[in-house]
């Protein structure tokens, strides 16, 4: 990088510069502005999502500022001296609410909320929306994965098939929120203390010309020993190769096991488990890699595969079959010129891209008696459900579909991030978000949770919200009639 | 980031520093490597891949050092301190060849080789297939979707959708070596020079709650306009405000155009450029974007539509449709204990997973007469088709399928990056780069280049090599049955 003094600052789309420029030069710049960061809809038809990202974006918020190149830069571009006068004493000085990372989130619900002056919280969407996406859809497909199976270790292998450096090291991050149990990038070990696997590749026993040298040579320094034995020929090579050099040296070394990352995976690990169990091996584990998902993943476990441990690494890292989360931010309320907070809406040809208006919170409805989840219910701020005997909870769409709700606890899922500017927030560590996910998904019947046409879990608005989305809807189909 | 000195060189897989591990405990870590990077399978059904990621790799390589806080993190996991002495030492002495960046480039030919002392070579593979895989993959993506329609202007839009941080700055220039003209991330603007573009968004409207005068306060500061046009209502409110705007500001604004953001974009580009042409704006220019990529923009060019400039996010910024390339990285020769080289191998259940030994060069063979590619040739280090008259090309699986080629020029694609661990290329320009890949693009039949079921473009191994490639896979198998 030729810049020393390169920040993240710059890390935002032209346009929200434009913007911010346009009110600062409109002096509305400083007004209260409130917006929603969420997801329409469920990644890879999943019945549930893991928030993630929430660490990075208080970085990202922390370190808030532009550098002297960032400026140079602007200026080179064409901002005027004036307006950059401004840009180089911003700093973030709002308030942020969001979920805690690992929450379990659905679609249409304020994962983040932002109340900020107008142009800051313009400045800082592009980068929001850039980590949210990417963590949230990794943390929750490496949660669909692990549900295939719980029973099994999963580990993350993809840091070469990433996109990019970034995207390994957060994504294996993320990975481990969703349930994962270790990484194969020291990197990410090290920064997050995920903890770190992975022995030897095909080319070490290349580089010997020779297996049973190759492994005898590996575990000749490294007491914790899983022999990748696929380089020749899995059963006639690699596995009685593996077996000779742990019998041979005994007790010096602990064989935990034998890696499968090519052909039949299904038949292997079945012919493998018999190998070991005869030579005295029944404690080694089968770990097996190449190409996992949640399908291939299944597939192996209708099959009855003796394989202890996956490492998935392209399909998860990627998340290949839905590359990308939908995530949006979008203006709910606005400072008018006296003072006031007032609603905004967006219309769309698309009616689920008609965005709820007003300041919003999102509550949890625990049923009291089996202590399982009725859905999400999304409030105005000046609403507090736990102060209602009974709730009336209904489809946003299809209203029909209505039940009331009695005897239940309504957990506020917003935590307070940012004050002011100050950071208010003391994150838990990644073992206890880790936890988190799955007392969460206790809640949840089993119906919400399985991976091929789950139920549609509720995500429904208060009346109070809903009517007054309906009457902003009338509000701008009138004006745009005149 | 809690470590101020903070480096890239840990982002690799545990067991490359395994492996390295046990090479420098057996004393072999020195001995030379050949290692070949390479993909097998094009993406996207693409008839060709544009390489990218080349300035990262020799900026990572560069930088290859570990520091303090690695070095403290792989005491802290458990390696010994005779091995980190080795570490804390370590930096990239071999050499590298490659492909430019914008070369056109097929499956199973080098783009990157890496000779170097093992431990060196096999230390850098990870970071090495991060970048050039997503670089790559998105700069094909690019080319791929340019190609559609030549005469549009392309922008990249996507980074709020991309995979991190990285892979928005990265993947934008990969992009824009694959033929898009702009980017909205300004970072990406600051640190590679491509071009920035974007006006504001609906945000803008909506907290003026006015169309009218959003659009009338932006141009109020910004001299060139760009009005999005679908907050409430493209053709009744949209459109309408936009030209009202132009035509009150006349010449103190360079009304550029409108975007369109939703809803049916061929119709609405048809109607709207009638709308701006009978208001006297026929140079008014048509943006969209909508989650586009080729097949729509096909689409679209099909119907007729009357847009001028693309703006392409997700689908592009993580190759939605495939997102991940496979390159691997796999050793070819190895110096043995007399210090000779020897070709080394790796056999596979899968057919096309079997390597191709030995030190390699790749010729691109351009026909005289007609100035096209008649495919690529991949040879031994030794061979040198210039000083031959006639060389045979053959399918490398199905032989049969032969030709015999004279009067032709044999480029050497392989440039000389790094000599003895020196950095000895001087990279081109960004847009040098970007023209490259369309001068090389001329070299190819259209047959190649068409978007759906492209003629495979052939890429031969030279007799030598085929014959060498046999030999070893002959003794690999008599050595297993042994």
């Amino acid at each position: 990088m030729k810049y020393t003094d390169d920040s993240l600052t710059l890390h935002t789309d032209l346009y929200q510069i434009n913007m911010a420029e346009t009110y600062w030069a409109d002096n509305i710049h400083e007004r209260r502005a409130v917006f929603d960061l969420y997801f329409r809809k469920l990644p890879f038809g999943n019945g549930y999502a893991v928030f993630a990202g929430l660490e990075r974006v208080i970085e990202f918020i922390q370190n808030f500022k532009f550098t002297e190149s960032d400026i140079q830069y602007l200026s080179e571009i064409g901002y005027k001296d004036d307006f950059l006068d401004y840009l180089k004493a911003i700093k973030f000085t709002g308030s942020i609410k969001a979920m805690q990372e690992g929450e379990v989130v659905f679609g249409n619900e304020p994962l983040i909320r932002v109340e900020a002056p107008l142009a800051e919280a313009q400045l800082i969407e592009t980068a929001l929306l850039n980590i949210v996406n990417y963590q949230t859809l990794i943390a929750t497909k490496a949660s669909r994965i692990k549900h295939i199976d719980m029973d099994k270790t999963y580990m993350e292998f993809g840091t070469r098939r990433a996109q990019e450096l970034d995207a390994a090291i957060w994504g294996t991050r993320a990975a481990f929120i969703g349930g994962f149990q270790a990484t194969s990038n020291v990197r990410a070990g090290k920064l997050f203390g995920i903890p770190v696997a992975g022995t030897h590749a095909h080319s070490m026993v290349q580089a010997y010309q020779d297996e049973y040298t190759a492994f005898k040579k590996y575990a000749e320094r490294h007491k914790n020993c899983v022999f990748l034995v696929d380089t020749y020929d899995t059963l006639r090579s690699g596995v009685p190769n593996a077996i000779k050099v742990a019998k041979e040296l005994g007790d010096t070394i602990n064989f935990l096991g034998v890696r499968l990352d090519s052909g039949d995976l299904a038949y292997l690990s079945k012919e493998t488990r018999k190998m070991l169990d005869d030579a005295g091996f029944p404690e080694a584990k089968i770990y097996a890699s190449n190409d996992l998902d949640e399908s291939t993943i299944s597939s192996l476990k209708s099959q009855g595969a003796m394989i202890d441990v996956y490492g998935v690494g392209t399909k998860l890292i990627t998340a290949f079959d839905q590359p990308a989360l939908g995530a949006v931010y979008k203006i709910v309320a606005i400072e008018n010129e006296h003072g006031e907070m007032e609603d905004t809406i967006k219309i769309s040809g698309n009616p689920e891209k008609v965005t709820t208006p007003g300041i919003k919170k999102v509550y949890r409805i625990i049923n009291r008696i089996n202590h399982r989840s009725e859905g999400d219910y999304i409030t105005l701020e000046c609403e507090d459900p736990n102060q209602e005997d009974r709730i009336k909870m209904f489809h946003p769409v299809h209203t029909y579909i209505s039940k009331f709700v009695t005897d239940f606890e309504a957990i506020n899922l917003h935590h307070d991030i940012f004050e002011n500017g100050e950071l208010v927030y003391n994150p838990p560590s990644l073992l206890a978000i880790q936890s988190y996910v799955e007392e969460q998904l206790e809640l949840l019947w089993a119906e919400y949770k399985r991976t091929i046409n789950p139920e549609e879990y509720p995500v429904d608005l208060s009346t109070k919200t809903w009517e007054n989305k309906m009457k902003k809807i009338e509000e701008v189909k009138t004006k745009v009639k005149k």
